[in-house]
């Protein structure tokens, strides 16, 4: 009989005439409101050119991700990653096209070191004629490149890495080598099976006293006594450029599956006694003396010091945009979605569950995050370039060290905030946020690493903390001095408030709810207090670093979230315009959700606030109420709101969040047309051991014992060479 | 040249070195708390016994999972659950030694609704009759069962269900139909590919006046008036007993790939108006006279009350396991790797990463709530077991309430901190958590499910409330009156004191933070306040039901740990002797571990501890300070007391914790032998249009495009049929 299902339709309300009324029923400018948010390097427009070539080509289709094996996937990871080198190059894209396409194509391939860390090693970390050998070969992607530093039993602690380089005088080469398991490569992305140079992290060891010799006995060199210099760069060829194996003296491979990141061969890779020409050490700021064999110091190690803090506004950007992606399903979805009547009007219709104060105290807050990350991502980009024009024109690096526990803080933060608020959003959907069709898998698992890398979120506040213990420290000494730093001026008045002890609720910070300017001076003086309860235990009372290692990192967050509600209050509030232009419909929502993103975060921490004396009691009452109006005065505007993040459908891979609405329409064709296990039919019964109808139970014993094994092998052994036995 | 690897070991220290130091440092009685833990049901010696039998089985290895495509994750799930049966009558397994094995195994595979919702149904809903016919041939395993409730457009809402069962008197045969997609059965598990029956729930629908013509005109039963008696159960057969093709007027399919359970076809199923027969009606209670057409009803609806507060014990205690795996393998990782030396020490050996009070702080709290879990799963047992013995023997049904409040409350609390404490660990553990060899992919997978099935959390918890509420109603009325219910006299205590109108810090119930039973009171008097502030605002000040969710959810939560606590410290403090029994120097360190639990806890939610009155600000300021000796305490017990909760390597699945500890040379084996992508050879050339090395750039191409596409098929397609285009 033919398929029946082809004439059913959803039960009324239709999800795209929900969307439509919830559209109509806000004044919220979208389109203004996007271009608010998106114009920076005319994001819109080359949003939409890129994506009108990425839509057409069938190896860019998302659709089967979620049913391959993690091996295909990496399959596939390279073969777009070779389109997109082709694109790039036929439609003559530049970087911020190239990243563009990389965003929406949403996957880390097997070619996301080339343009990154290996040129930007070669570019940064190379002499002269190193650059002129090595940037044409990785400009025209004749070699294929990886980033070599992390390894196995060391990460953030890079001093602590193993491999070494050893200089050997006779032959003038470096000798790499892997003395332990541990030394092992581990993570580098690109590494595994794809790379066929690598930018190699090592000790620099140099013999002390030529003739003397040592009791080592691991290779020729070894006949000096060694000193270490810490660890530098090196280029090393570790494939063959034809047959695409390892070279003599490396072990390589994939490391293997992963949370995420399915198409990257993150790798590992070990040498034995493998020898480098001089010149593979990366030689700008220092190097060996090829004849005395001396080393040769940097002359000054913290000249790009301030491209972290780039990369780390690139990620509070990147979050704010995950985030959105998150809320964008979640809004659409949760206005859709009907469940149950209003338990005090008894058979009434079933109301949209974005009306329940139960999700919408889980959504709207992250919907406020969306904004709050995003001027403050914009003013770190605003740093980043006046600190360089500073330093470039003036020679001034006053701000720097503002600048990197800023940034510290706030990768911390943010990437914790989008982190934990896809997982939030995933939750608030029930059944279907645990489904494939939801979109939120592979964003899910791909962001969880954003908290680990690029600085642990747990340790590199650290350094947000050592900077507002010293601005506190200067400020208790000199509380008359002009200020030095931008946190100077809120810990002076921090300071005079102490002074005059005066009691929580005489502060007057925080007159009511409603006060927008009040709620930052909240946020300013509970982490002035929390910096001066640090100073006072490190400086005063000599306390262990370790020991305060907790208070530091709610330090770290308070005065990141100061950052966030500031910079937020800033754009919304303290500027006559803003820029570019939004019109009063639009700044009003954008004025409720500071305060409703302020005032959720204040409840969040709300002890540390009382503590601090920034809120009274009776102030902190009022909070949770007033959120719950704010959250009111939001959801009309919500489904525009996620507009205007203008994240396009074939970006959300998803059935519950499309722009249309339809949500079951999606999720069932995609179960019934799309699913290949579907194809198949099985033998369910229990006395006959064949899995698939009619293979027979023989068959079925061999390939699921070989499913299950799998197969033992390394880059030596031959394809299918040993089949593991348990 | 030979492979250089085998020869080489991590750097020192070593980690099973470690682990023995570690071992050797505690005096914890690890076989002793095993057994105090363990004993209920003879739990470790089951796992023996089931762990032995199934290690030896090849398709029972684990170790290929990751690599595996989804569809064939089911393909071998069906093969395991084939031979867990087999091996069950082998061997003659009780019920617990088969939950042992499905708990060791680790996977929910497609028999899993065989022996629990299905036949579960069949025996309690179905009259004498019906259980004569079907449950032998359920217990023989000869037919394969699901239980198909929930639907696409409904979850939760039970009494939404749109798929409807439609009694013809003509032919006394009830018709099964989906009158729309949104009616399309979704999400039960064994339906997609495996079970040939099914429980069906669906609207009963029986003629009001027989002769009556009505509008509709989809099929000749509607040509009556029909009237809806509400979802019930229907048993159905669904596929061909031969082929196990659906049977005709049937669509079934799987669902597609979701975020964990690949080894489980969930699936979906709509009916176009399908005929059953009379006895499809499972009767037990309520069923439609065949002759009349008119409706039965059923007496007692609420005889099967209390069994879903066994189900949730059931959780609570699944819940401390499932923590328990992640803080193991934590302890275990973080003991042994090394980052970083003291700062305060410069130069000084690595510290092992567990011993940052940063690191603590996620993972020591959370091997406390283990034991949290572990206490208050037994008592609700307790409960569940005296309640039910209360009813059978004197008919006494009056703890039923307070049993499936209390139940409710602790459902959504545990699964919750178990889900967020599994991604606590996993970070944690930084890059390795991030990796395959961590053993927490599929366990978050997993598990992430649980805050949504068997009640969302955030919805269930409206039940506790309300309970709540009504006991505090009854209280105020008659605050004199001899408690009726435990929570009673924690009520009336706090309207006692509230009547004085003491200030907080008179309340006296948290002298000290070292005194145990006040932090209890603490517990019970801020959920007390919670629980009249929602008794104000709903019965006196008549607030809207949903506008109160927000604290009514708070309301669930405080009681809830409560609980937690209450339970704990009785375990530890107020029995004269732990039974089973523990030695002091254990009970010392259980007892830490309780103050560390609740302290946590306390300051988790500090700010309703505050404006309850419950503690005091000077008090709070001592908590922290308190939880970090506390922590101080525990750390060196930390690697016992995770070996004391038994979790077997095969069950961990985890090269970071094993019990041996041998941490790097796990990691890279299972990188270097047993990855599958490491038997390929690829072009990393994008010029070349070729992905494997020697493949040809057109067959590169076909088959990267069939991978992207995937297959359009349904069931009645067969296989290979249509290639999807875009």
């Amino acid at each position: 009989m033919a398929d029946f299902t082809n004439t059913l339709r959803p039960a009324d309300p239709q999800g795209p005439e929900i969307l439509s009324q919830e559209r109509a029923g806000s004044d919220v400018n979208v389109n203004q409101l996007a271009t608010h948010l998106l114009s920076r390097n005319d994001f819109l427009q080359r949003q939409k050119k890129i994506l009108a070539i990425l839509e057409g080509i069938p190896i860019f289709c998302k659709r089967n991700q979620l049913n391959m094996a993690r091996p295909d996937r990496y399959h596939l990871g390279l073969a777009r990653a070779k389109m997109l080198r082709r694109l790039s190059l036929k439609h003559g894209w530049d970087r911020d096209d190239y990243i563009m396409a990389d965003y929406l194509m949403d996957e880390m391939g097997p070619y996301a070191l080339q343009a990154t860390m290996f040129a930007t090693s070669i570019r940064e970390q190379s002499n002269d004629q190193q650059k002129a050998y090595w940037l044409p070969k990785v400009e025209n992607w004749e070699i294929i490149g990886c980033y070599g530093q992390t390894e196995l039993g060391h990460g953030s602690n890079v001093k602590g890495i193993e491999c070494e380089a050893r200089w050997d005088p006779a032959t003038k080469e470096f000798i790499i080598h892997s003395p332990t398991i541990t030394a092992s490569k581990w993570w580098n992305g690109a590494l595994g099976r794809t790379a066929n140079h690598a930018i190699v992290v090592a000790q620099l060891l140099l013999p002390e006293k030529t003739g003397l010799k040592s009791n080592s006995n691991s290779g020729t060199a070894n006949n000096y006594k060694y000193k270490s210099y810490g660890p530098h760069q090196f280029i090393v060829q570790i494939r063959d450029m034809k047959t695409n194996k390892p070279l003599d003296g490396i072990v390589i491979g994939d490391i293997g599956p992963k949370y995420g990141y399915p198409a990257m061969d993150n790798g590992y890779m070990l040498f034995k006694h493998f020898r480098v020409p001089h010149s593979a050490l990366l030689a700008r700021y220092s190097g060996v003396d090829a004849d005395s064999g001396k080393y040769i110091k940097p002359e000054n190690p913290a000249v790009v010091y301030g491209s972290l803090t780039f990369v780390r506004a690139q990620i509070v950007m990147h979050a704010r945009l995950v985030l959105a992606r998150a809320v964008t399903i979640a809004v659409r979805y949760l206005s859709i979605r009907r469940q149950f009547s209003d338990r005090d009007s008894k058979g009434g219709p079933e109301q949209a569950v974005l009306n329940y104060p139960t999700v919408q105290i889980r959504i709207l807050p992250l919907l406020a995050t969306t904004f709050a990350l995003h001027y403050t991502g914009e003013a770190m980009y605003k740093l980043y370039y006046g600190t360089r024009e500073a330093i470039e024109t003036s020679g001034d690096f006053s701000r720097l060290a503002e600048m990197h526990a800023a940034s510290s803080g706030l990768k911390s933060l943010c990437t914790t905030l989008a982190a934990d608020g896809i997982e939030t959003c995933r939750r608030a959907m029930g059944g279907h946020g645990f489904g494939g069709g939801s979109g939120m898998i592979a964003l899910n698992n791909e962001y969880l690493s954003k908290p680990t890398v690029e600085g642990d979120n747990w340790m590199i506040t650290q350094q947000t903390a050592a900077y507002l213990i010293k601005r506190m420290t200067e400020v208790v000494k000199h509380p008359e001095s002009e200020p030095k730093e931008t946190v100077d001026v809120q810990f002076q008045q921090f300071l005079a408030r102490n002074k005059q002890s005066k009691t929580p609720a005489e502060y007057d910070l925080f007159n009511s709810t409603d006060d927008a300017s009040g709620i930052v001076g909240a946020f300013e003086h509970r982490a002035s207090y929390l910096a001066y309860q640090a100073y006072h235990a490190r400086v005063v009372q000599k306390q262990p670093w370790t020991s305060m290692m907790i208070s530091l990192h709610r330090l770290s967050r308070a005065h990141s979230e100061t950052l966030l509600v500031s910079n937020f209050h800033h754009a919304v509030f303290q500027t006559s315009r803003p820029d570019p232009p939004l019109d009063n419909a639009t700044l009003r929502v954008m004025r409720t959700l500071f305060r409703l993103f302020a005032l959720y975060t204040l409840d969040v921490s709300a002890s540390e606030f009382l503590l601090s004396g920034a809120i009274t009691l009776q102030q902190l009452q009022a909070v949770m109420p007033t959120i719950q109006n704010l959250m009111t005065d939001v959801r009309p505007h919500a489904v525009r709101l996620v507009d205007a993040w203008s994240i396009p459908d074939y970006l959300l891979e998803s059935a519950l969040g499309s722009y249309d609405g339809d949500v079951y329409n999606r999720l069932f064709r995609k179960a019934h047309w799309e699913n290949p296990l579907n194809l198949v039919t099985f033998n369910p019964d229990w006395r006959n051991e064949e899995v698939v109808m009619g293979e027979g139970a023989e068959n079925a014993r061999r390939r699921l014992e070989e499913l299950a094994l799998g197969v033992q092998g390394h880059e030596q052994a031959g394809k299918g060479d040993v089949k593991a036995k348990l």
